[in-house]
């Protein structure tokens, strides 16, 4: 293990999925692509816990965001965007360039959306036609509760858009049960592949806004993707080897099962939190979410912290974006990150933060950690 | 060898490239990455022929299109798209999706684009803001003569635009001395590399229609990219093992050469075409590329010869598209695909015609081939 990723995407890829993607490559219009096509199809249901079709995309998971606005709006509707963070603010910034009226409901860095402000928005503002949101948001560390949020728009004219890059497969998710309607998610997190290929799903009542939308669009069309998928296929040239390792990691999670997944992502917070506490660095989010945990770090020292880590010891971990540079560190555990990758990692925590002048007790994070796996 | 991919698109990826492909995976955000991205994209400044900046794009080569559209354009303007087949015809498919005015100048398939139509239209249209057209149109397997084009395009206010997804390392191209202005191609033919990365370029002369342009756009925007690429970077999540991988097939092809790759498709492409007219089959291309060779066959047998070529011996070639579906088929000779493989297709190719009834002399074809690579 001479280098340690515990970034929040890309994440480590299984090597028997590395392998698979670098078996010789398949023709995309052949039967052989078709199965795997297939298969990836009916596994991606599972994970995206849905009846719905799941289409994939080549592109990095920004692709997808922007297909779930240009295939849903047209110029001048008017959405909610409910943001806590960087990835929300995208959803704001892919509107706005499509002449699309926000109205954004944000709460502080480090707070979760409340549901119901988004509910009192959308009862003054019934034009509204899609409320925007994300799931875990990788730059805070925060969960949204989906769950609640669906209630309230299920209820109304709108659909409820969820990015869901960084939670999906990692934590609880359940886009039918939840009322969800369009899900995006990448490839990169907790699916264990490289970064390169997204995915989106949309319900019913999203297709009786693809119908109507007037945004242009090609590339990202989804009804080119729907045409395809019928006969197994993807409308471009899709990522073939991406997908062939894809099945091999859809293989892997079927497997193991969605429910003790999330569970061992639980498992991995709950130990990741325990030692930012106990070397006295306070837990960033409101409501942290289990595949990534933000902690505050001393601001004169946050960029040494990341350095030092990824320089000396070869373990990578993520700081704070834009407002939040310098400020916090961000530990991921989705993934194929497991407790011997997290050990290694709270262990040159301790180090980098001894070295920096931090006042801790080495060995005491890592006592905090075992504490946790040890009950379990 | 119990598969022998000769389609044109996605091609054999060399194992050296596909197990750089499947080492672990870096994050995007470290100079471990930056340095990949550095060598990188001073190589493919070296495959395009160009001082300008080359950008990568996660999606397949329509992605790259899409860009080479919305970033130059602004709904209304006018432009002239010469087609001479489906992916000419692509062009045509996204301006108008973006409300751009098509002059299309097209010729029947099989046909090249005469240069001297483009001047006649473009002295007629003063307004015209760029050409689209195509380097090898991989459907009919013609190549255009982008150099005269070129030569036409740049004494006008307009900008000259080529999809070189296919033709590109295969076969000369130079996009500065031949006076092009954007440059589109993608990694799954001449790279060597599987489909999920594009690429492109833009000359000074197409900057200032990047400043003016008003179509909305986000993930294409190139703006994005050109400002990432100066602390090399892409704005959104790259595809990290197959830049990882394209970084290990830039050094092959920087240490063959150009000219010598393109010597050994010209070698290649005259033994295939000798094949086809050894086996009575005419060559559809008025004027061939090197990349690809398409021919004529009976109506009757020309689905059956792709099917059996396929199921009996695993050899994959390609078929007609839309119209020329059944009529014709295509050898692709580009990329890692060499000698070895193209005369196991040939011998497999003869005995497929002598099983569905052709009447063929077994052998000639294979002589033929040698024919040309013992004379070299």
């Amino acid at each position: 293990m001479n280098r340690c990723l515990l970034t929040p995407g890309p994440t480590p890829i299984p090597p028997r999925v590395a392998l698979k993607g670098a078996l010789p490559v398949l023709h995309h219009r052949t039967s052989e692509f078709g199965a795997v096509y297939k298969n990836v199809a009916q596994s991606l249901k599972y994970v995206f816990q849905t009846k719905n079709e799941v289409y994939m995309i080549a592109a990095s998971g920004t692709g997808s965001m922007e297909a779930a606005v240009v295939n849903l709006l047209s110029p001048d509707d008017e959405i909610i965007v409910a943001s806590c963070g960087n990835f929300g603010d995208r959803w704001i910034k892919i509107a706005q360039m499509y002449g699309v009226k926000v109205i954004s409901v944000s709460v502080k860095l480090g707070k979760v959306i409340k549901p119901i402000e988004v509910e009192k928005v959308l009862k003054k503002n019934p034009k509204i036609k899609a409320v925007y949101t994300t799931f875990t948001e990788t730059s805070t560390g925060v969960v949204n509760d989906i769950k609640t949020i669906g209630e309230i728009v299920s209820k109304t004219g709108a659909v409820l858009v969820v990015d869901s890059i960084s939670g999906l497969v990692g934590q609880e998710f359940r886009m039918d049960d939840w009322k969800v309607d369009v899900v995006v998610s990448g490839s990169q997190k907790g699916f264990m592949l490289a970064p390169g290929l997204s995915f989106i799903a949309f319900s019913d009542k999203a297709w009786e806004l693809v119908k109507v939308s007037k945004i242009p669009k090609f590339y990202f069309d989804i009804k080119k993707y729907k045409k395809s998928y019928t006969t197994n296929e993807t409308p471009f040239t899709p990522p073939v080897t991406l997908i062939v390792a894809l099945e091999e990691s859809l293989k892997i999670i079927t497997e193991i099962g969605l429910e003790n997944i999330w569970s061992k992502s639980r498992l991995l917070a709950r130990a990741t939190r325990a030692v930012m506490e106990s070397l006295g660095l306070e837990l960033f989010a409101e409501i942290p979410c289990d595949v990534v945990t933000s902690a505050l770090v001393p601001i004169e020292i946050g960029g040494k912290i990341i350095k030092t880590l990824k320089e000396e010891f070869g373990v990578f971990i993520a700081g704070g974006q834009g407002d939040l540079k310098g400020k916090i560190i961000r530990f991921a555990h989705m993934g194929y990150i497991g407790k011997i990758d997290l050990l290694a990692g709270f262990a040159c925590l301790e180090m980098v933060l001894f070295k920096l002048g931090v006042n801790i007790k080495r060995g005491k994070a890592l006592a905090a950690a075992e504490e946790v796996f040890l009950k379990g």
